[in-house]
């Protein structure tokens, strides 16, 4: 596939918190960014803004991003809630107008609005919308245990805590040690990077596990490792429920927990975080009613953490959760697919003989 | 509201066990009923397939039903997964055709069919899909843990023990005892029923939660209690996503274990049913993360059961949980609206003193 030339609406937004989408395809997609689009910061760079990667401009208007040639326009937000802000609508008309192809994972679908629709329709222009699902899924029936390949969901102690960076971060690992590996993307970022996945929260309730479950199934044969993006955390007032449903439908053979450590308090909640250990057992827990599924690892988001202090909070957590911990973005996943096939395998048919 | 004149198309699958809809019609609007059409069990009454209500008459064809006069065509058998078989197809046009109002609950909508909706609009009959859902709702942040009603959830040890029905019986005994309650559908049937409330398994998955805060907010002002119907149960490999998300969105103050004390193994996935102990305290933490909702009697399912094998199983239960337990159908849920005031009192408000 030929790369894409990515113009990334942040509009008022673009730091590493605000905008999720934008942050993690200027991580691992950089060089299909040809602009970020955000009033506030415009006339820097993206580096300057996230602390890492190429320094890639960030334009003020529309018409700057466009004069970069890009050829697709991604929205690079996604607000509470999912829906469009009606200030965005007049720059998706003139990127359709433009040619160029609008990517969403808004919950409001932008190629059923009929103002766009017809927008794209009179130039040719393409609309896709992360968020549209099949119609036809499954309700879960634990199909996805039957797999070989050995299945690893991401799980949070928040919303918002980097599982779909982790998950990335485990499939790139897994692959540099020899495996062959699928990233199973659960949501529109993680869609728009690649892989073969659906956009889970936006199923209707009784299918959740179900579209996890189909994308095991989708994702498993011929692999080694499935690794799986999590969603949400299995406490959070608005979310557990997604978690859960992701849990018992992708029926994962180990769990991998992602925190960010300076995190004292949740996001939207302010509920104090609870000890790690406690969340490790809570997801033992849940997923064990079903089917055992250790936590053999905590990865560690460290964005705000430098290399030493990152090393520190890994120690400190390894002591106090007895499983290893590692912030994967600097250091590499590794120790954590070792974590994976230590305790359960490389592949359940070759696992017979692991610690369970 | 006038009474309607109800013909159900439970059409092959009629029993208590695969006609849920349908039997819990019968059970708590019987009057309104005029025939069910079911094929197989046709030429028989209604009390001899249930073993309860008055005898209604079992038809085999549309047109015998139509002999008796009904005014509404209800959709009393709800699919696993929801959709309208092809045959069934016919039978709907036929009751528009005769100017019927037809009601369902599944998840394709008959309203959106083009052919469907093509009799409907010629003929002026209408189609009222129960299962159709705002399209505005929230993500849930624990706005409902706020209101001044006494919130109780029914919650289960599988799918399709009887939420439903508790949460039915705990309203009708709540008034019986001099309060105002409220009964807060979350289901099709219940819906049907009356009440105010949505069908939250149809939602999309990231408002789930926010489906079942909205529903507690409407019904919560100027009563003493809203009971919410449960869905499905928290290790369900299905449903288990919307059951959380149902929990963490209501945010209730207690909770009633709904169990039929003769099933020992889950309806779909032969999975060996828990200690009720156990249920309790995975119920409880569940809630608890985020507000203590203990749970605090047992709805016995005793539709297969005699009065005296239901004050037995009763005995049992009491002995093995704690907490008080009574087959709601049988002998009024009173004991366990008296066990949510002891344990919670009749509204928060009032509730300071109130064991917690």
């Amino acid at each position: 596939m030929a790369e894409r030339r990515v113009l990334i609406l942040a509009e008022g937004r673009f730091s590493v918190f605000d905008a999720k989408t934008a942050t993690c395809v200027i991580r691992y997609a950089p060089q299909e960014v040809v602009a970020v689009l955000d009033s506030k910061t415009a006339g820097g760079t993206t580096d300057r803004v996230l602390g890492f990667g190429p320094p890639i401009p960030i334009v003020g208007t529309l018409e700057e991003g466009l004069a970069r040639g890009p050829d697709t326009f991604l929205i690079g937000v996604a607000p509470r809630g999912g829906r469009l802000p009606e200030a965005w609508r007049r720059m998706v008309k003139d990127a359709l107008e433009a040619g160029l192809t609008v990517v969403s994972g808004l919950h409001t679908f932008l190629s059923e609005d009929p103002e766009l629709a017809a927008v794209a329709e009179r130039t040719g222009s393409r609309i896709h919308d992360l968020r549209k699902v099949p119609t036809d899924l499954p309700v879960a029936s634990r199909r996805a245990a039957e797999v070989d390949a050995t299945v690893v969901l991401t799980v949070g102690t928040d919303c918002n805590v980097g599982k779909m960076t982790a998950s990335v971060e485990l499939t790139k690992a897994a692959e540099r040690m020899g495996h062959a590996a699928a990233f199973a993307p659960t949501g529109q970022t993680g869609l728009f990077l690649g892989g073969r996945g659906l956009v889970v929260d936006r199923v209707i309730a009784d299918f959740i596990a179900g579209a996890a479950e189909t994308i095991v199934l989708e994702n498993a044969p011929g692999t080694d490792f499935v690794f799986v993006e999590g969603q949400g955390s299995a406490i959070h007032p608005g979310y557990s429920g997604v978690t859960l449903g992701l849990l018992h439908g992708s029926m994962p053979d180990a769990q991998i927990l992602v925190h960010p450590p300076t995190r004292e308090r949740t996001l939207n909640d302010e509920v104090e975080i609870m000890p790690l250990a406690d969340w490790i057992d809570l997801y033992e827990r849940l997923a064990g009613y079903l089917k055992p599924a250790p936590v053999v690892g905590v990865a560690i988001n460290g964005w705000d953490l430098s290399e030493g202090e990152a090393r520190e909070w890994a120690a400190r957590i390894e002591a106090e959760t007895g499983v290893p911990a590692v912030d994967p973005v600097k250091f590499g996943a590794e120790p954590l697919v070792e974590a994976v096939i230590e305790r359960v395998g490389v592949r359940k048919g070759k696992a017979a003989g692991a610690r369970r």
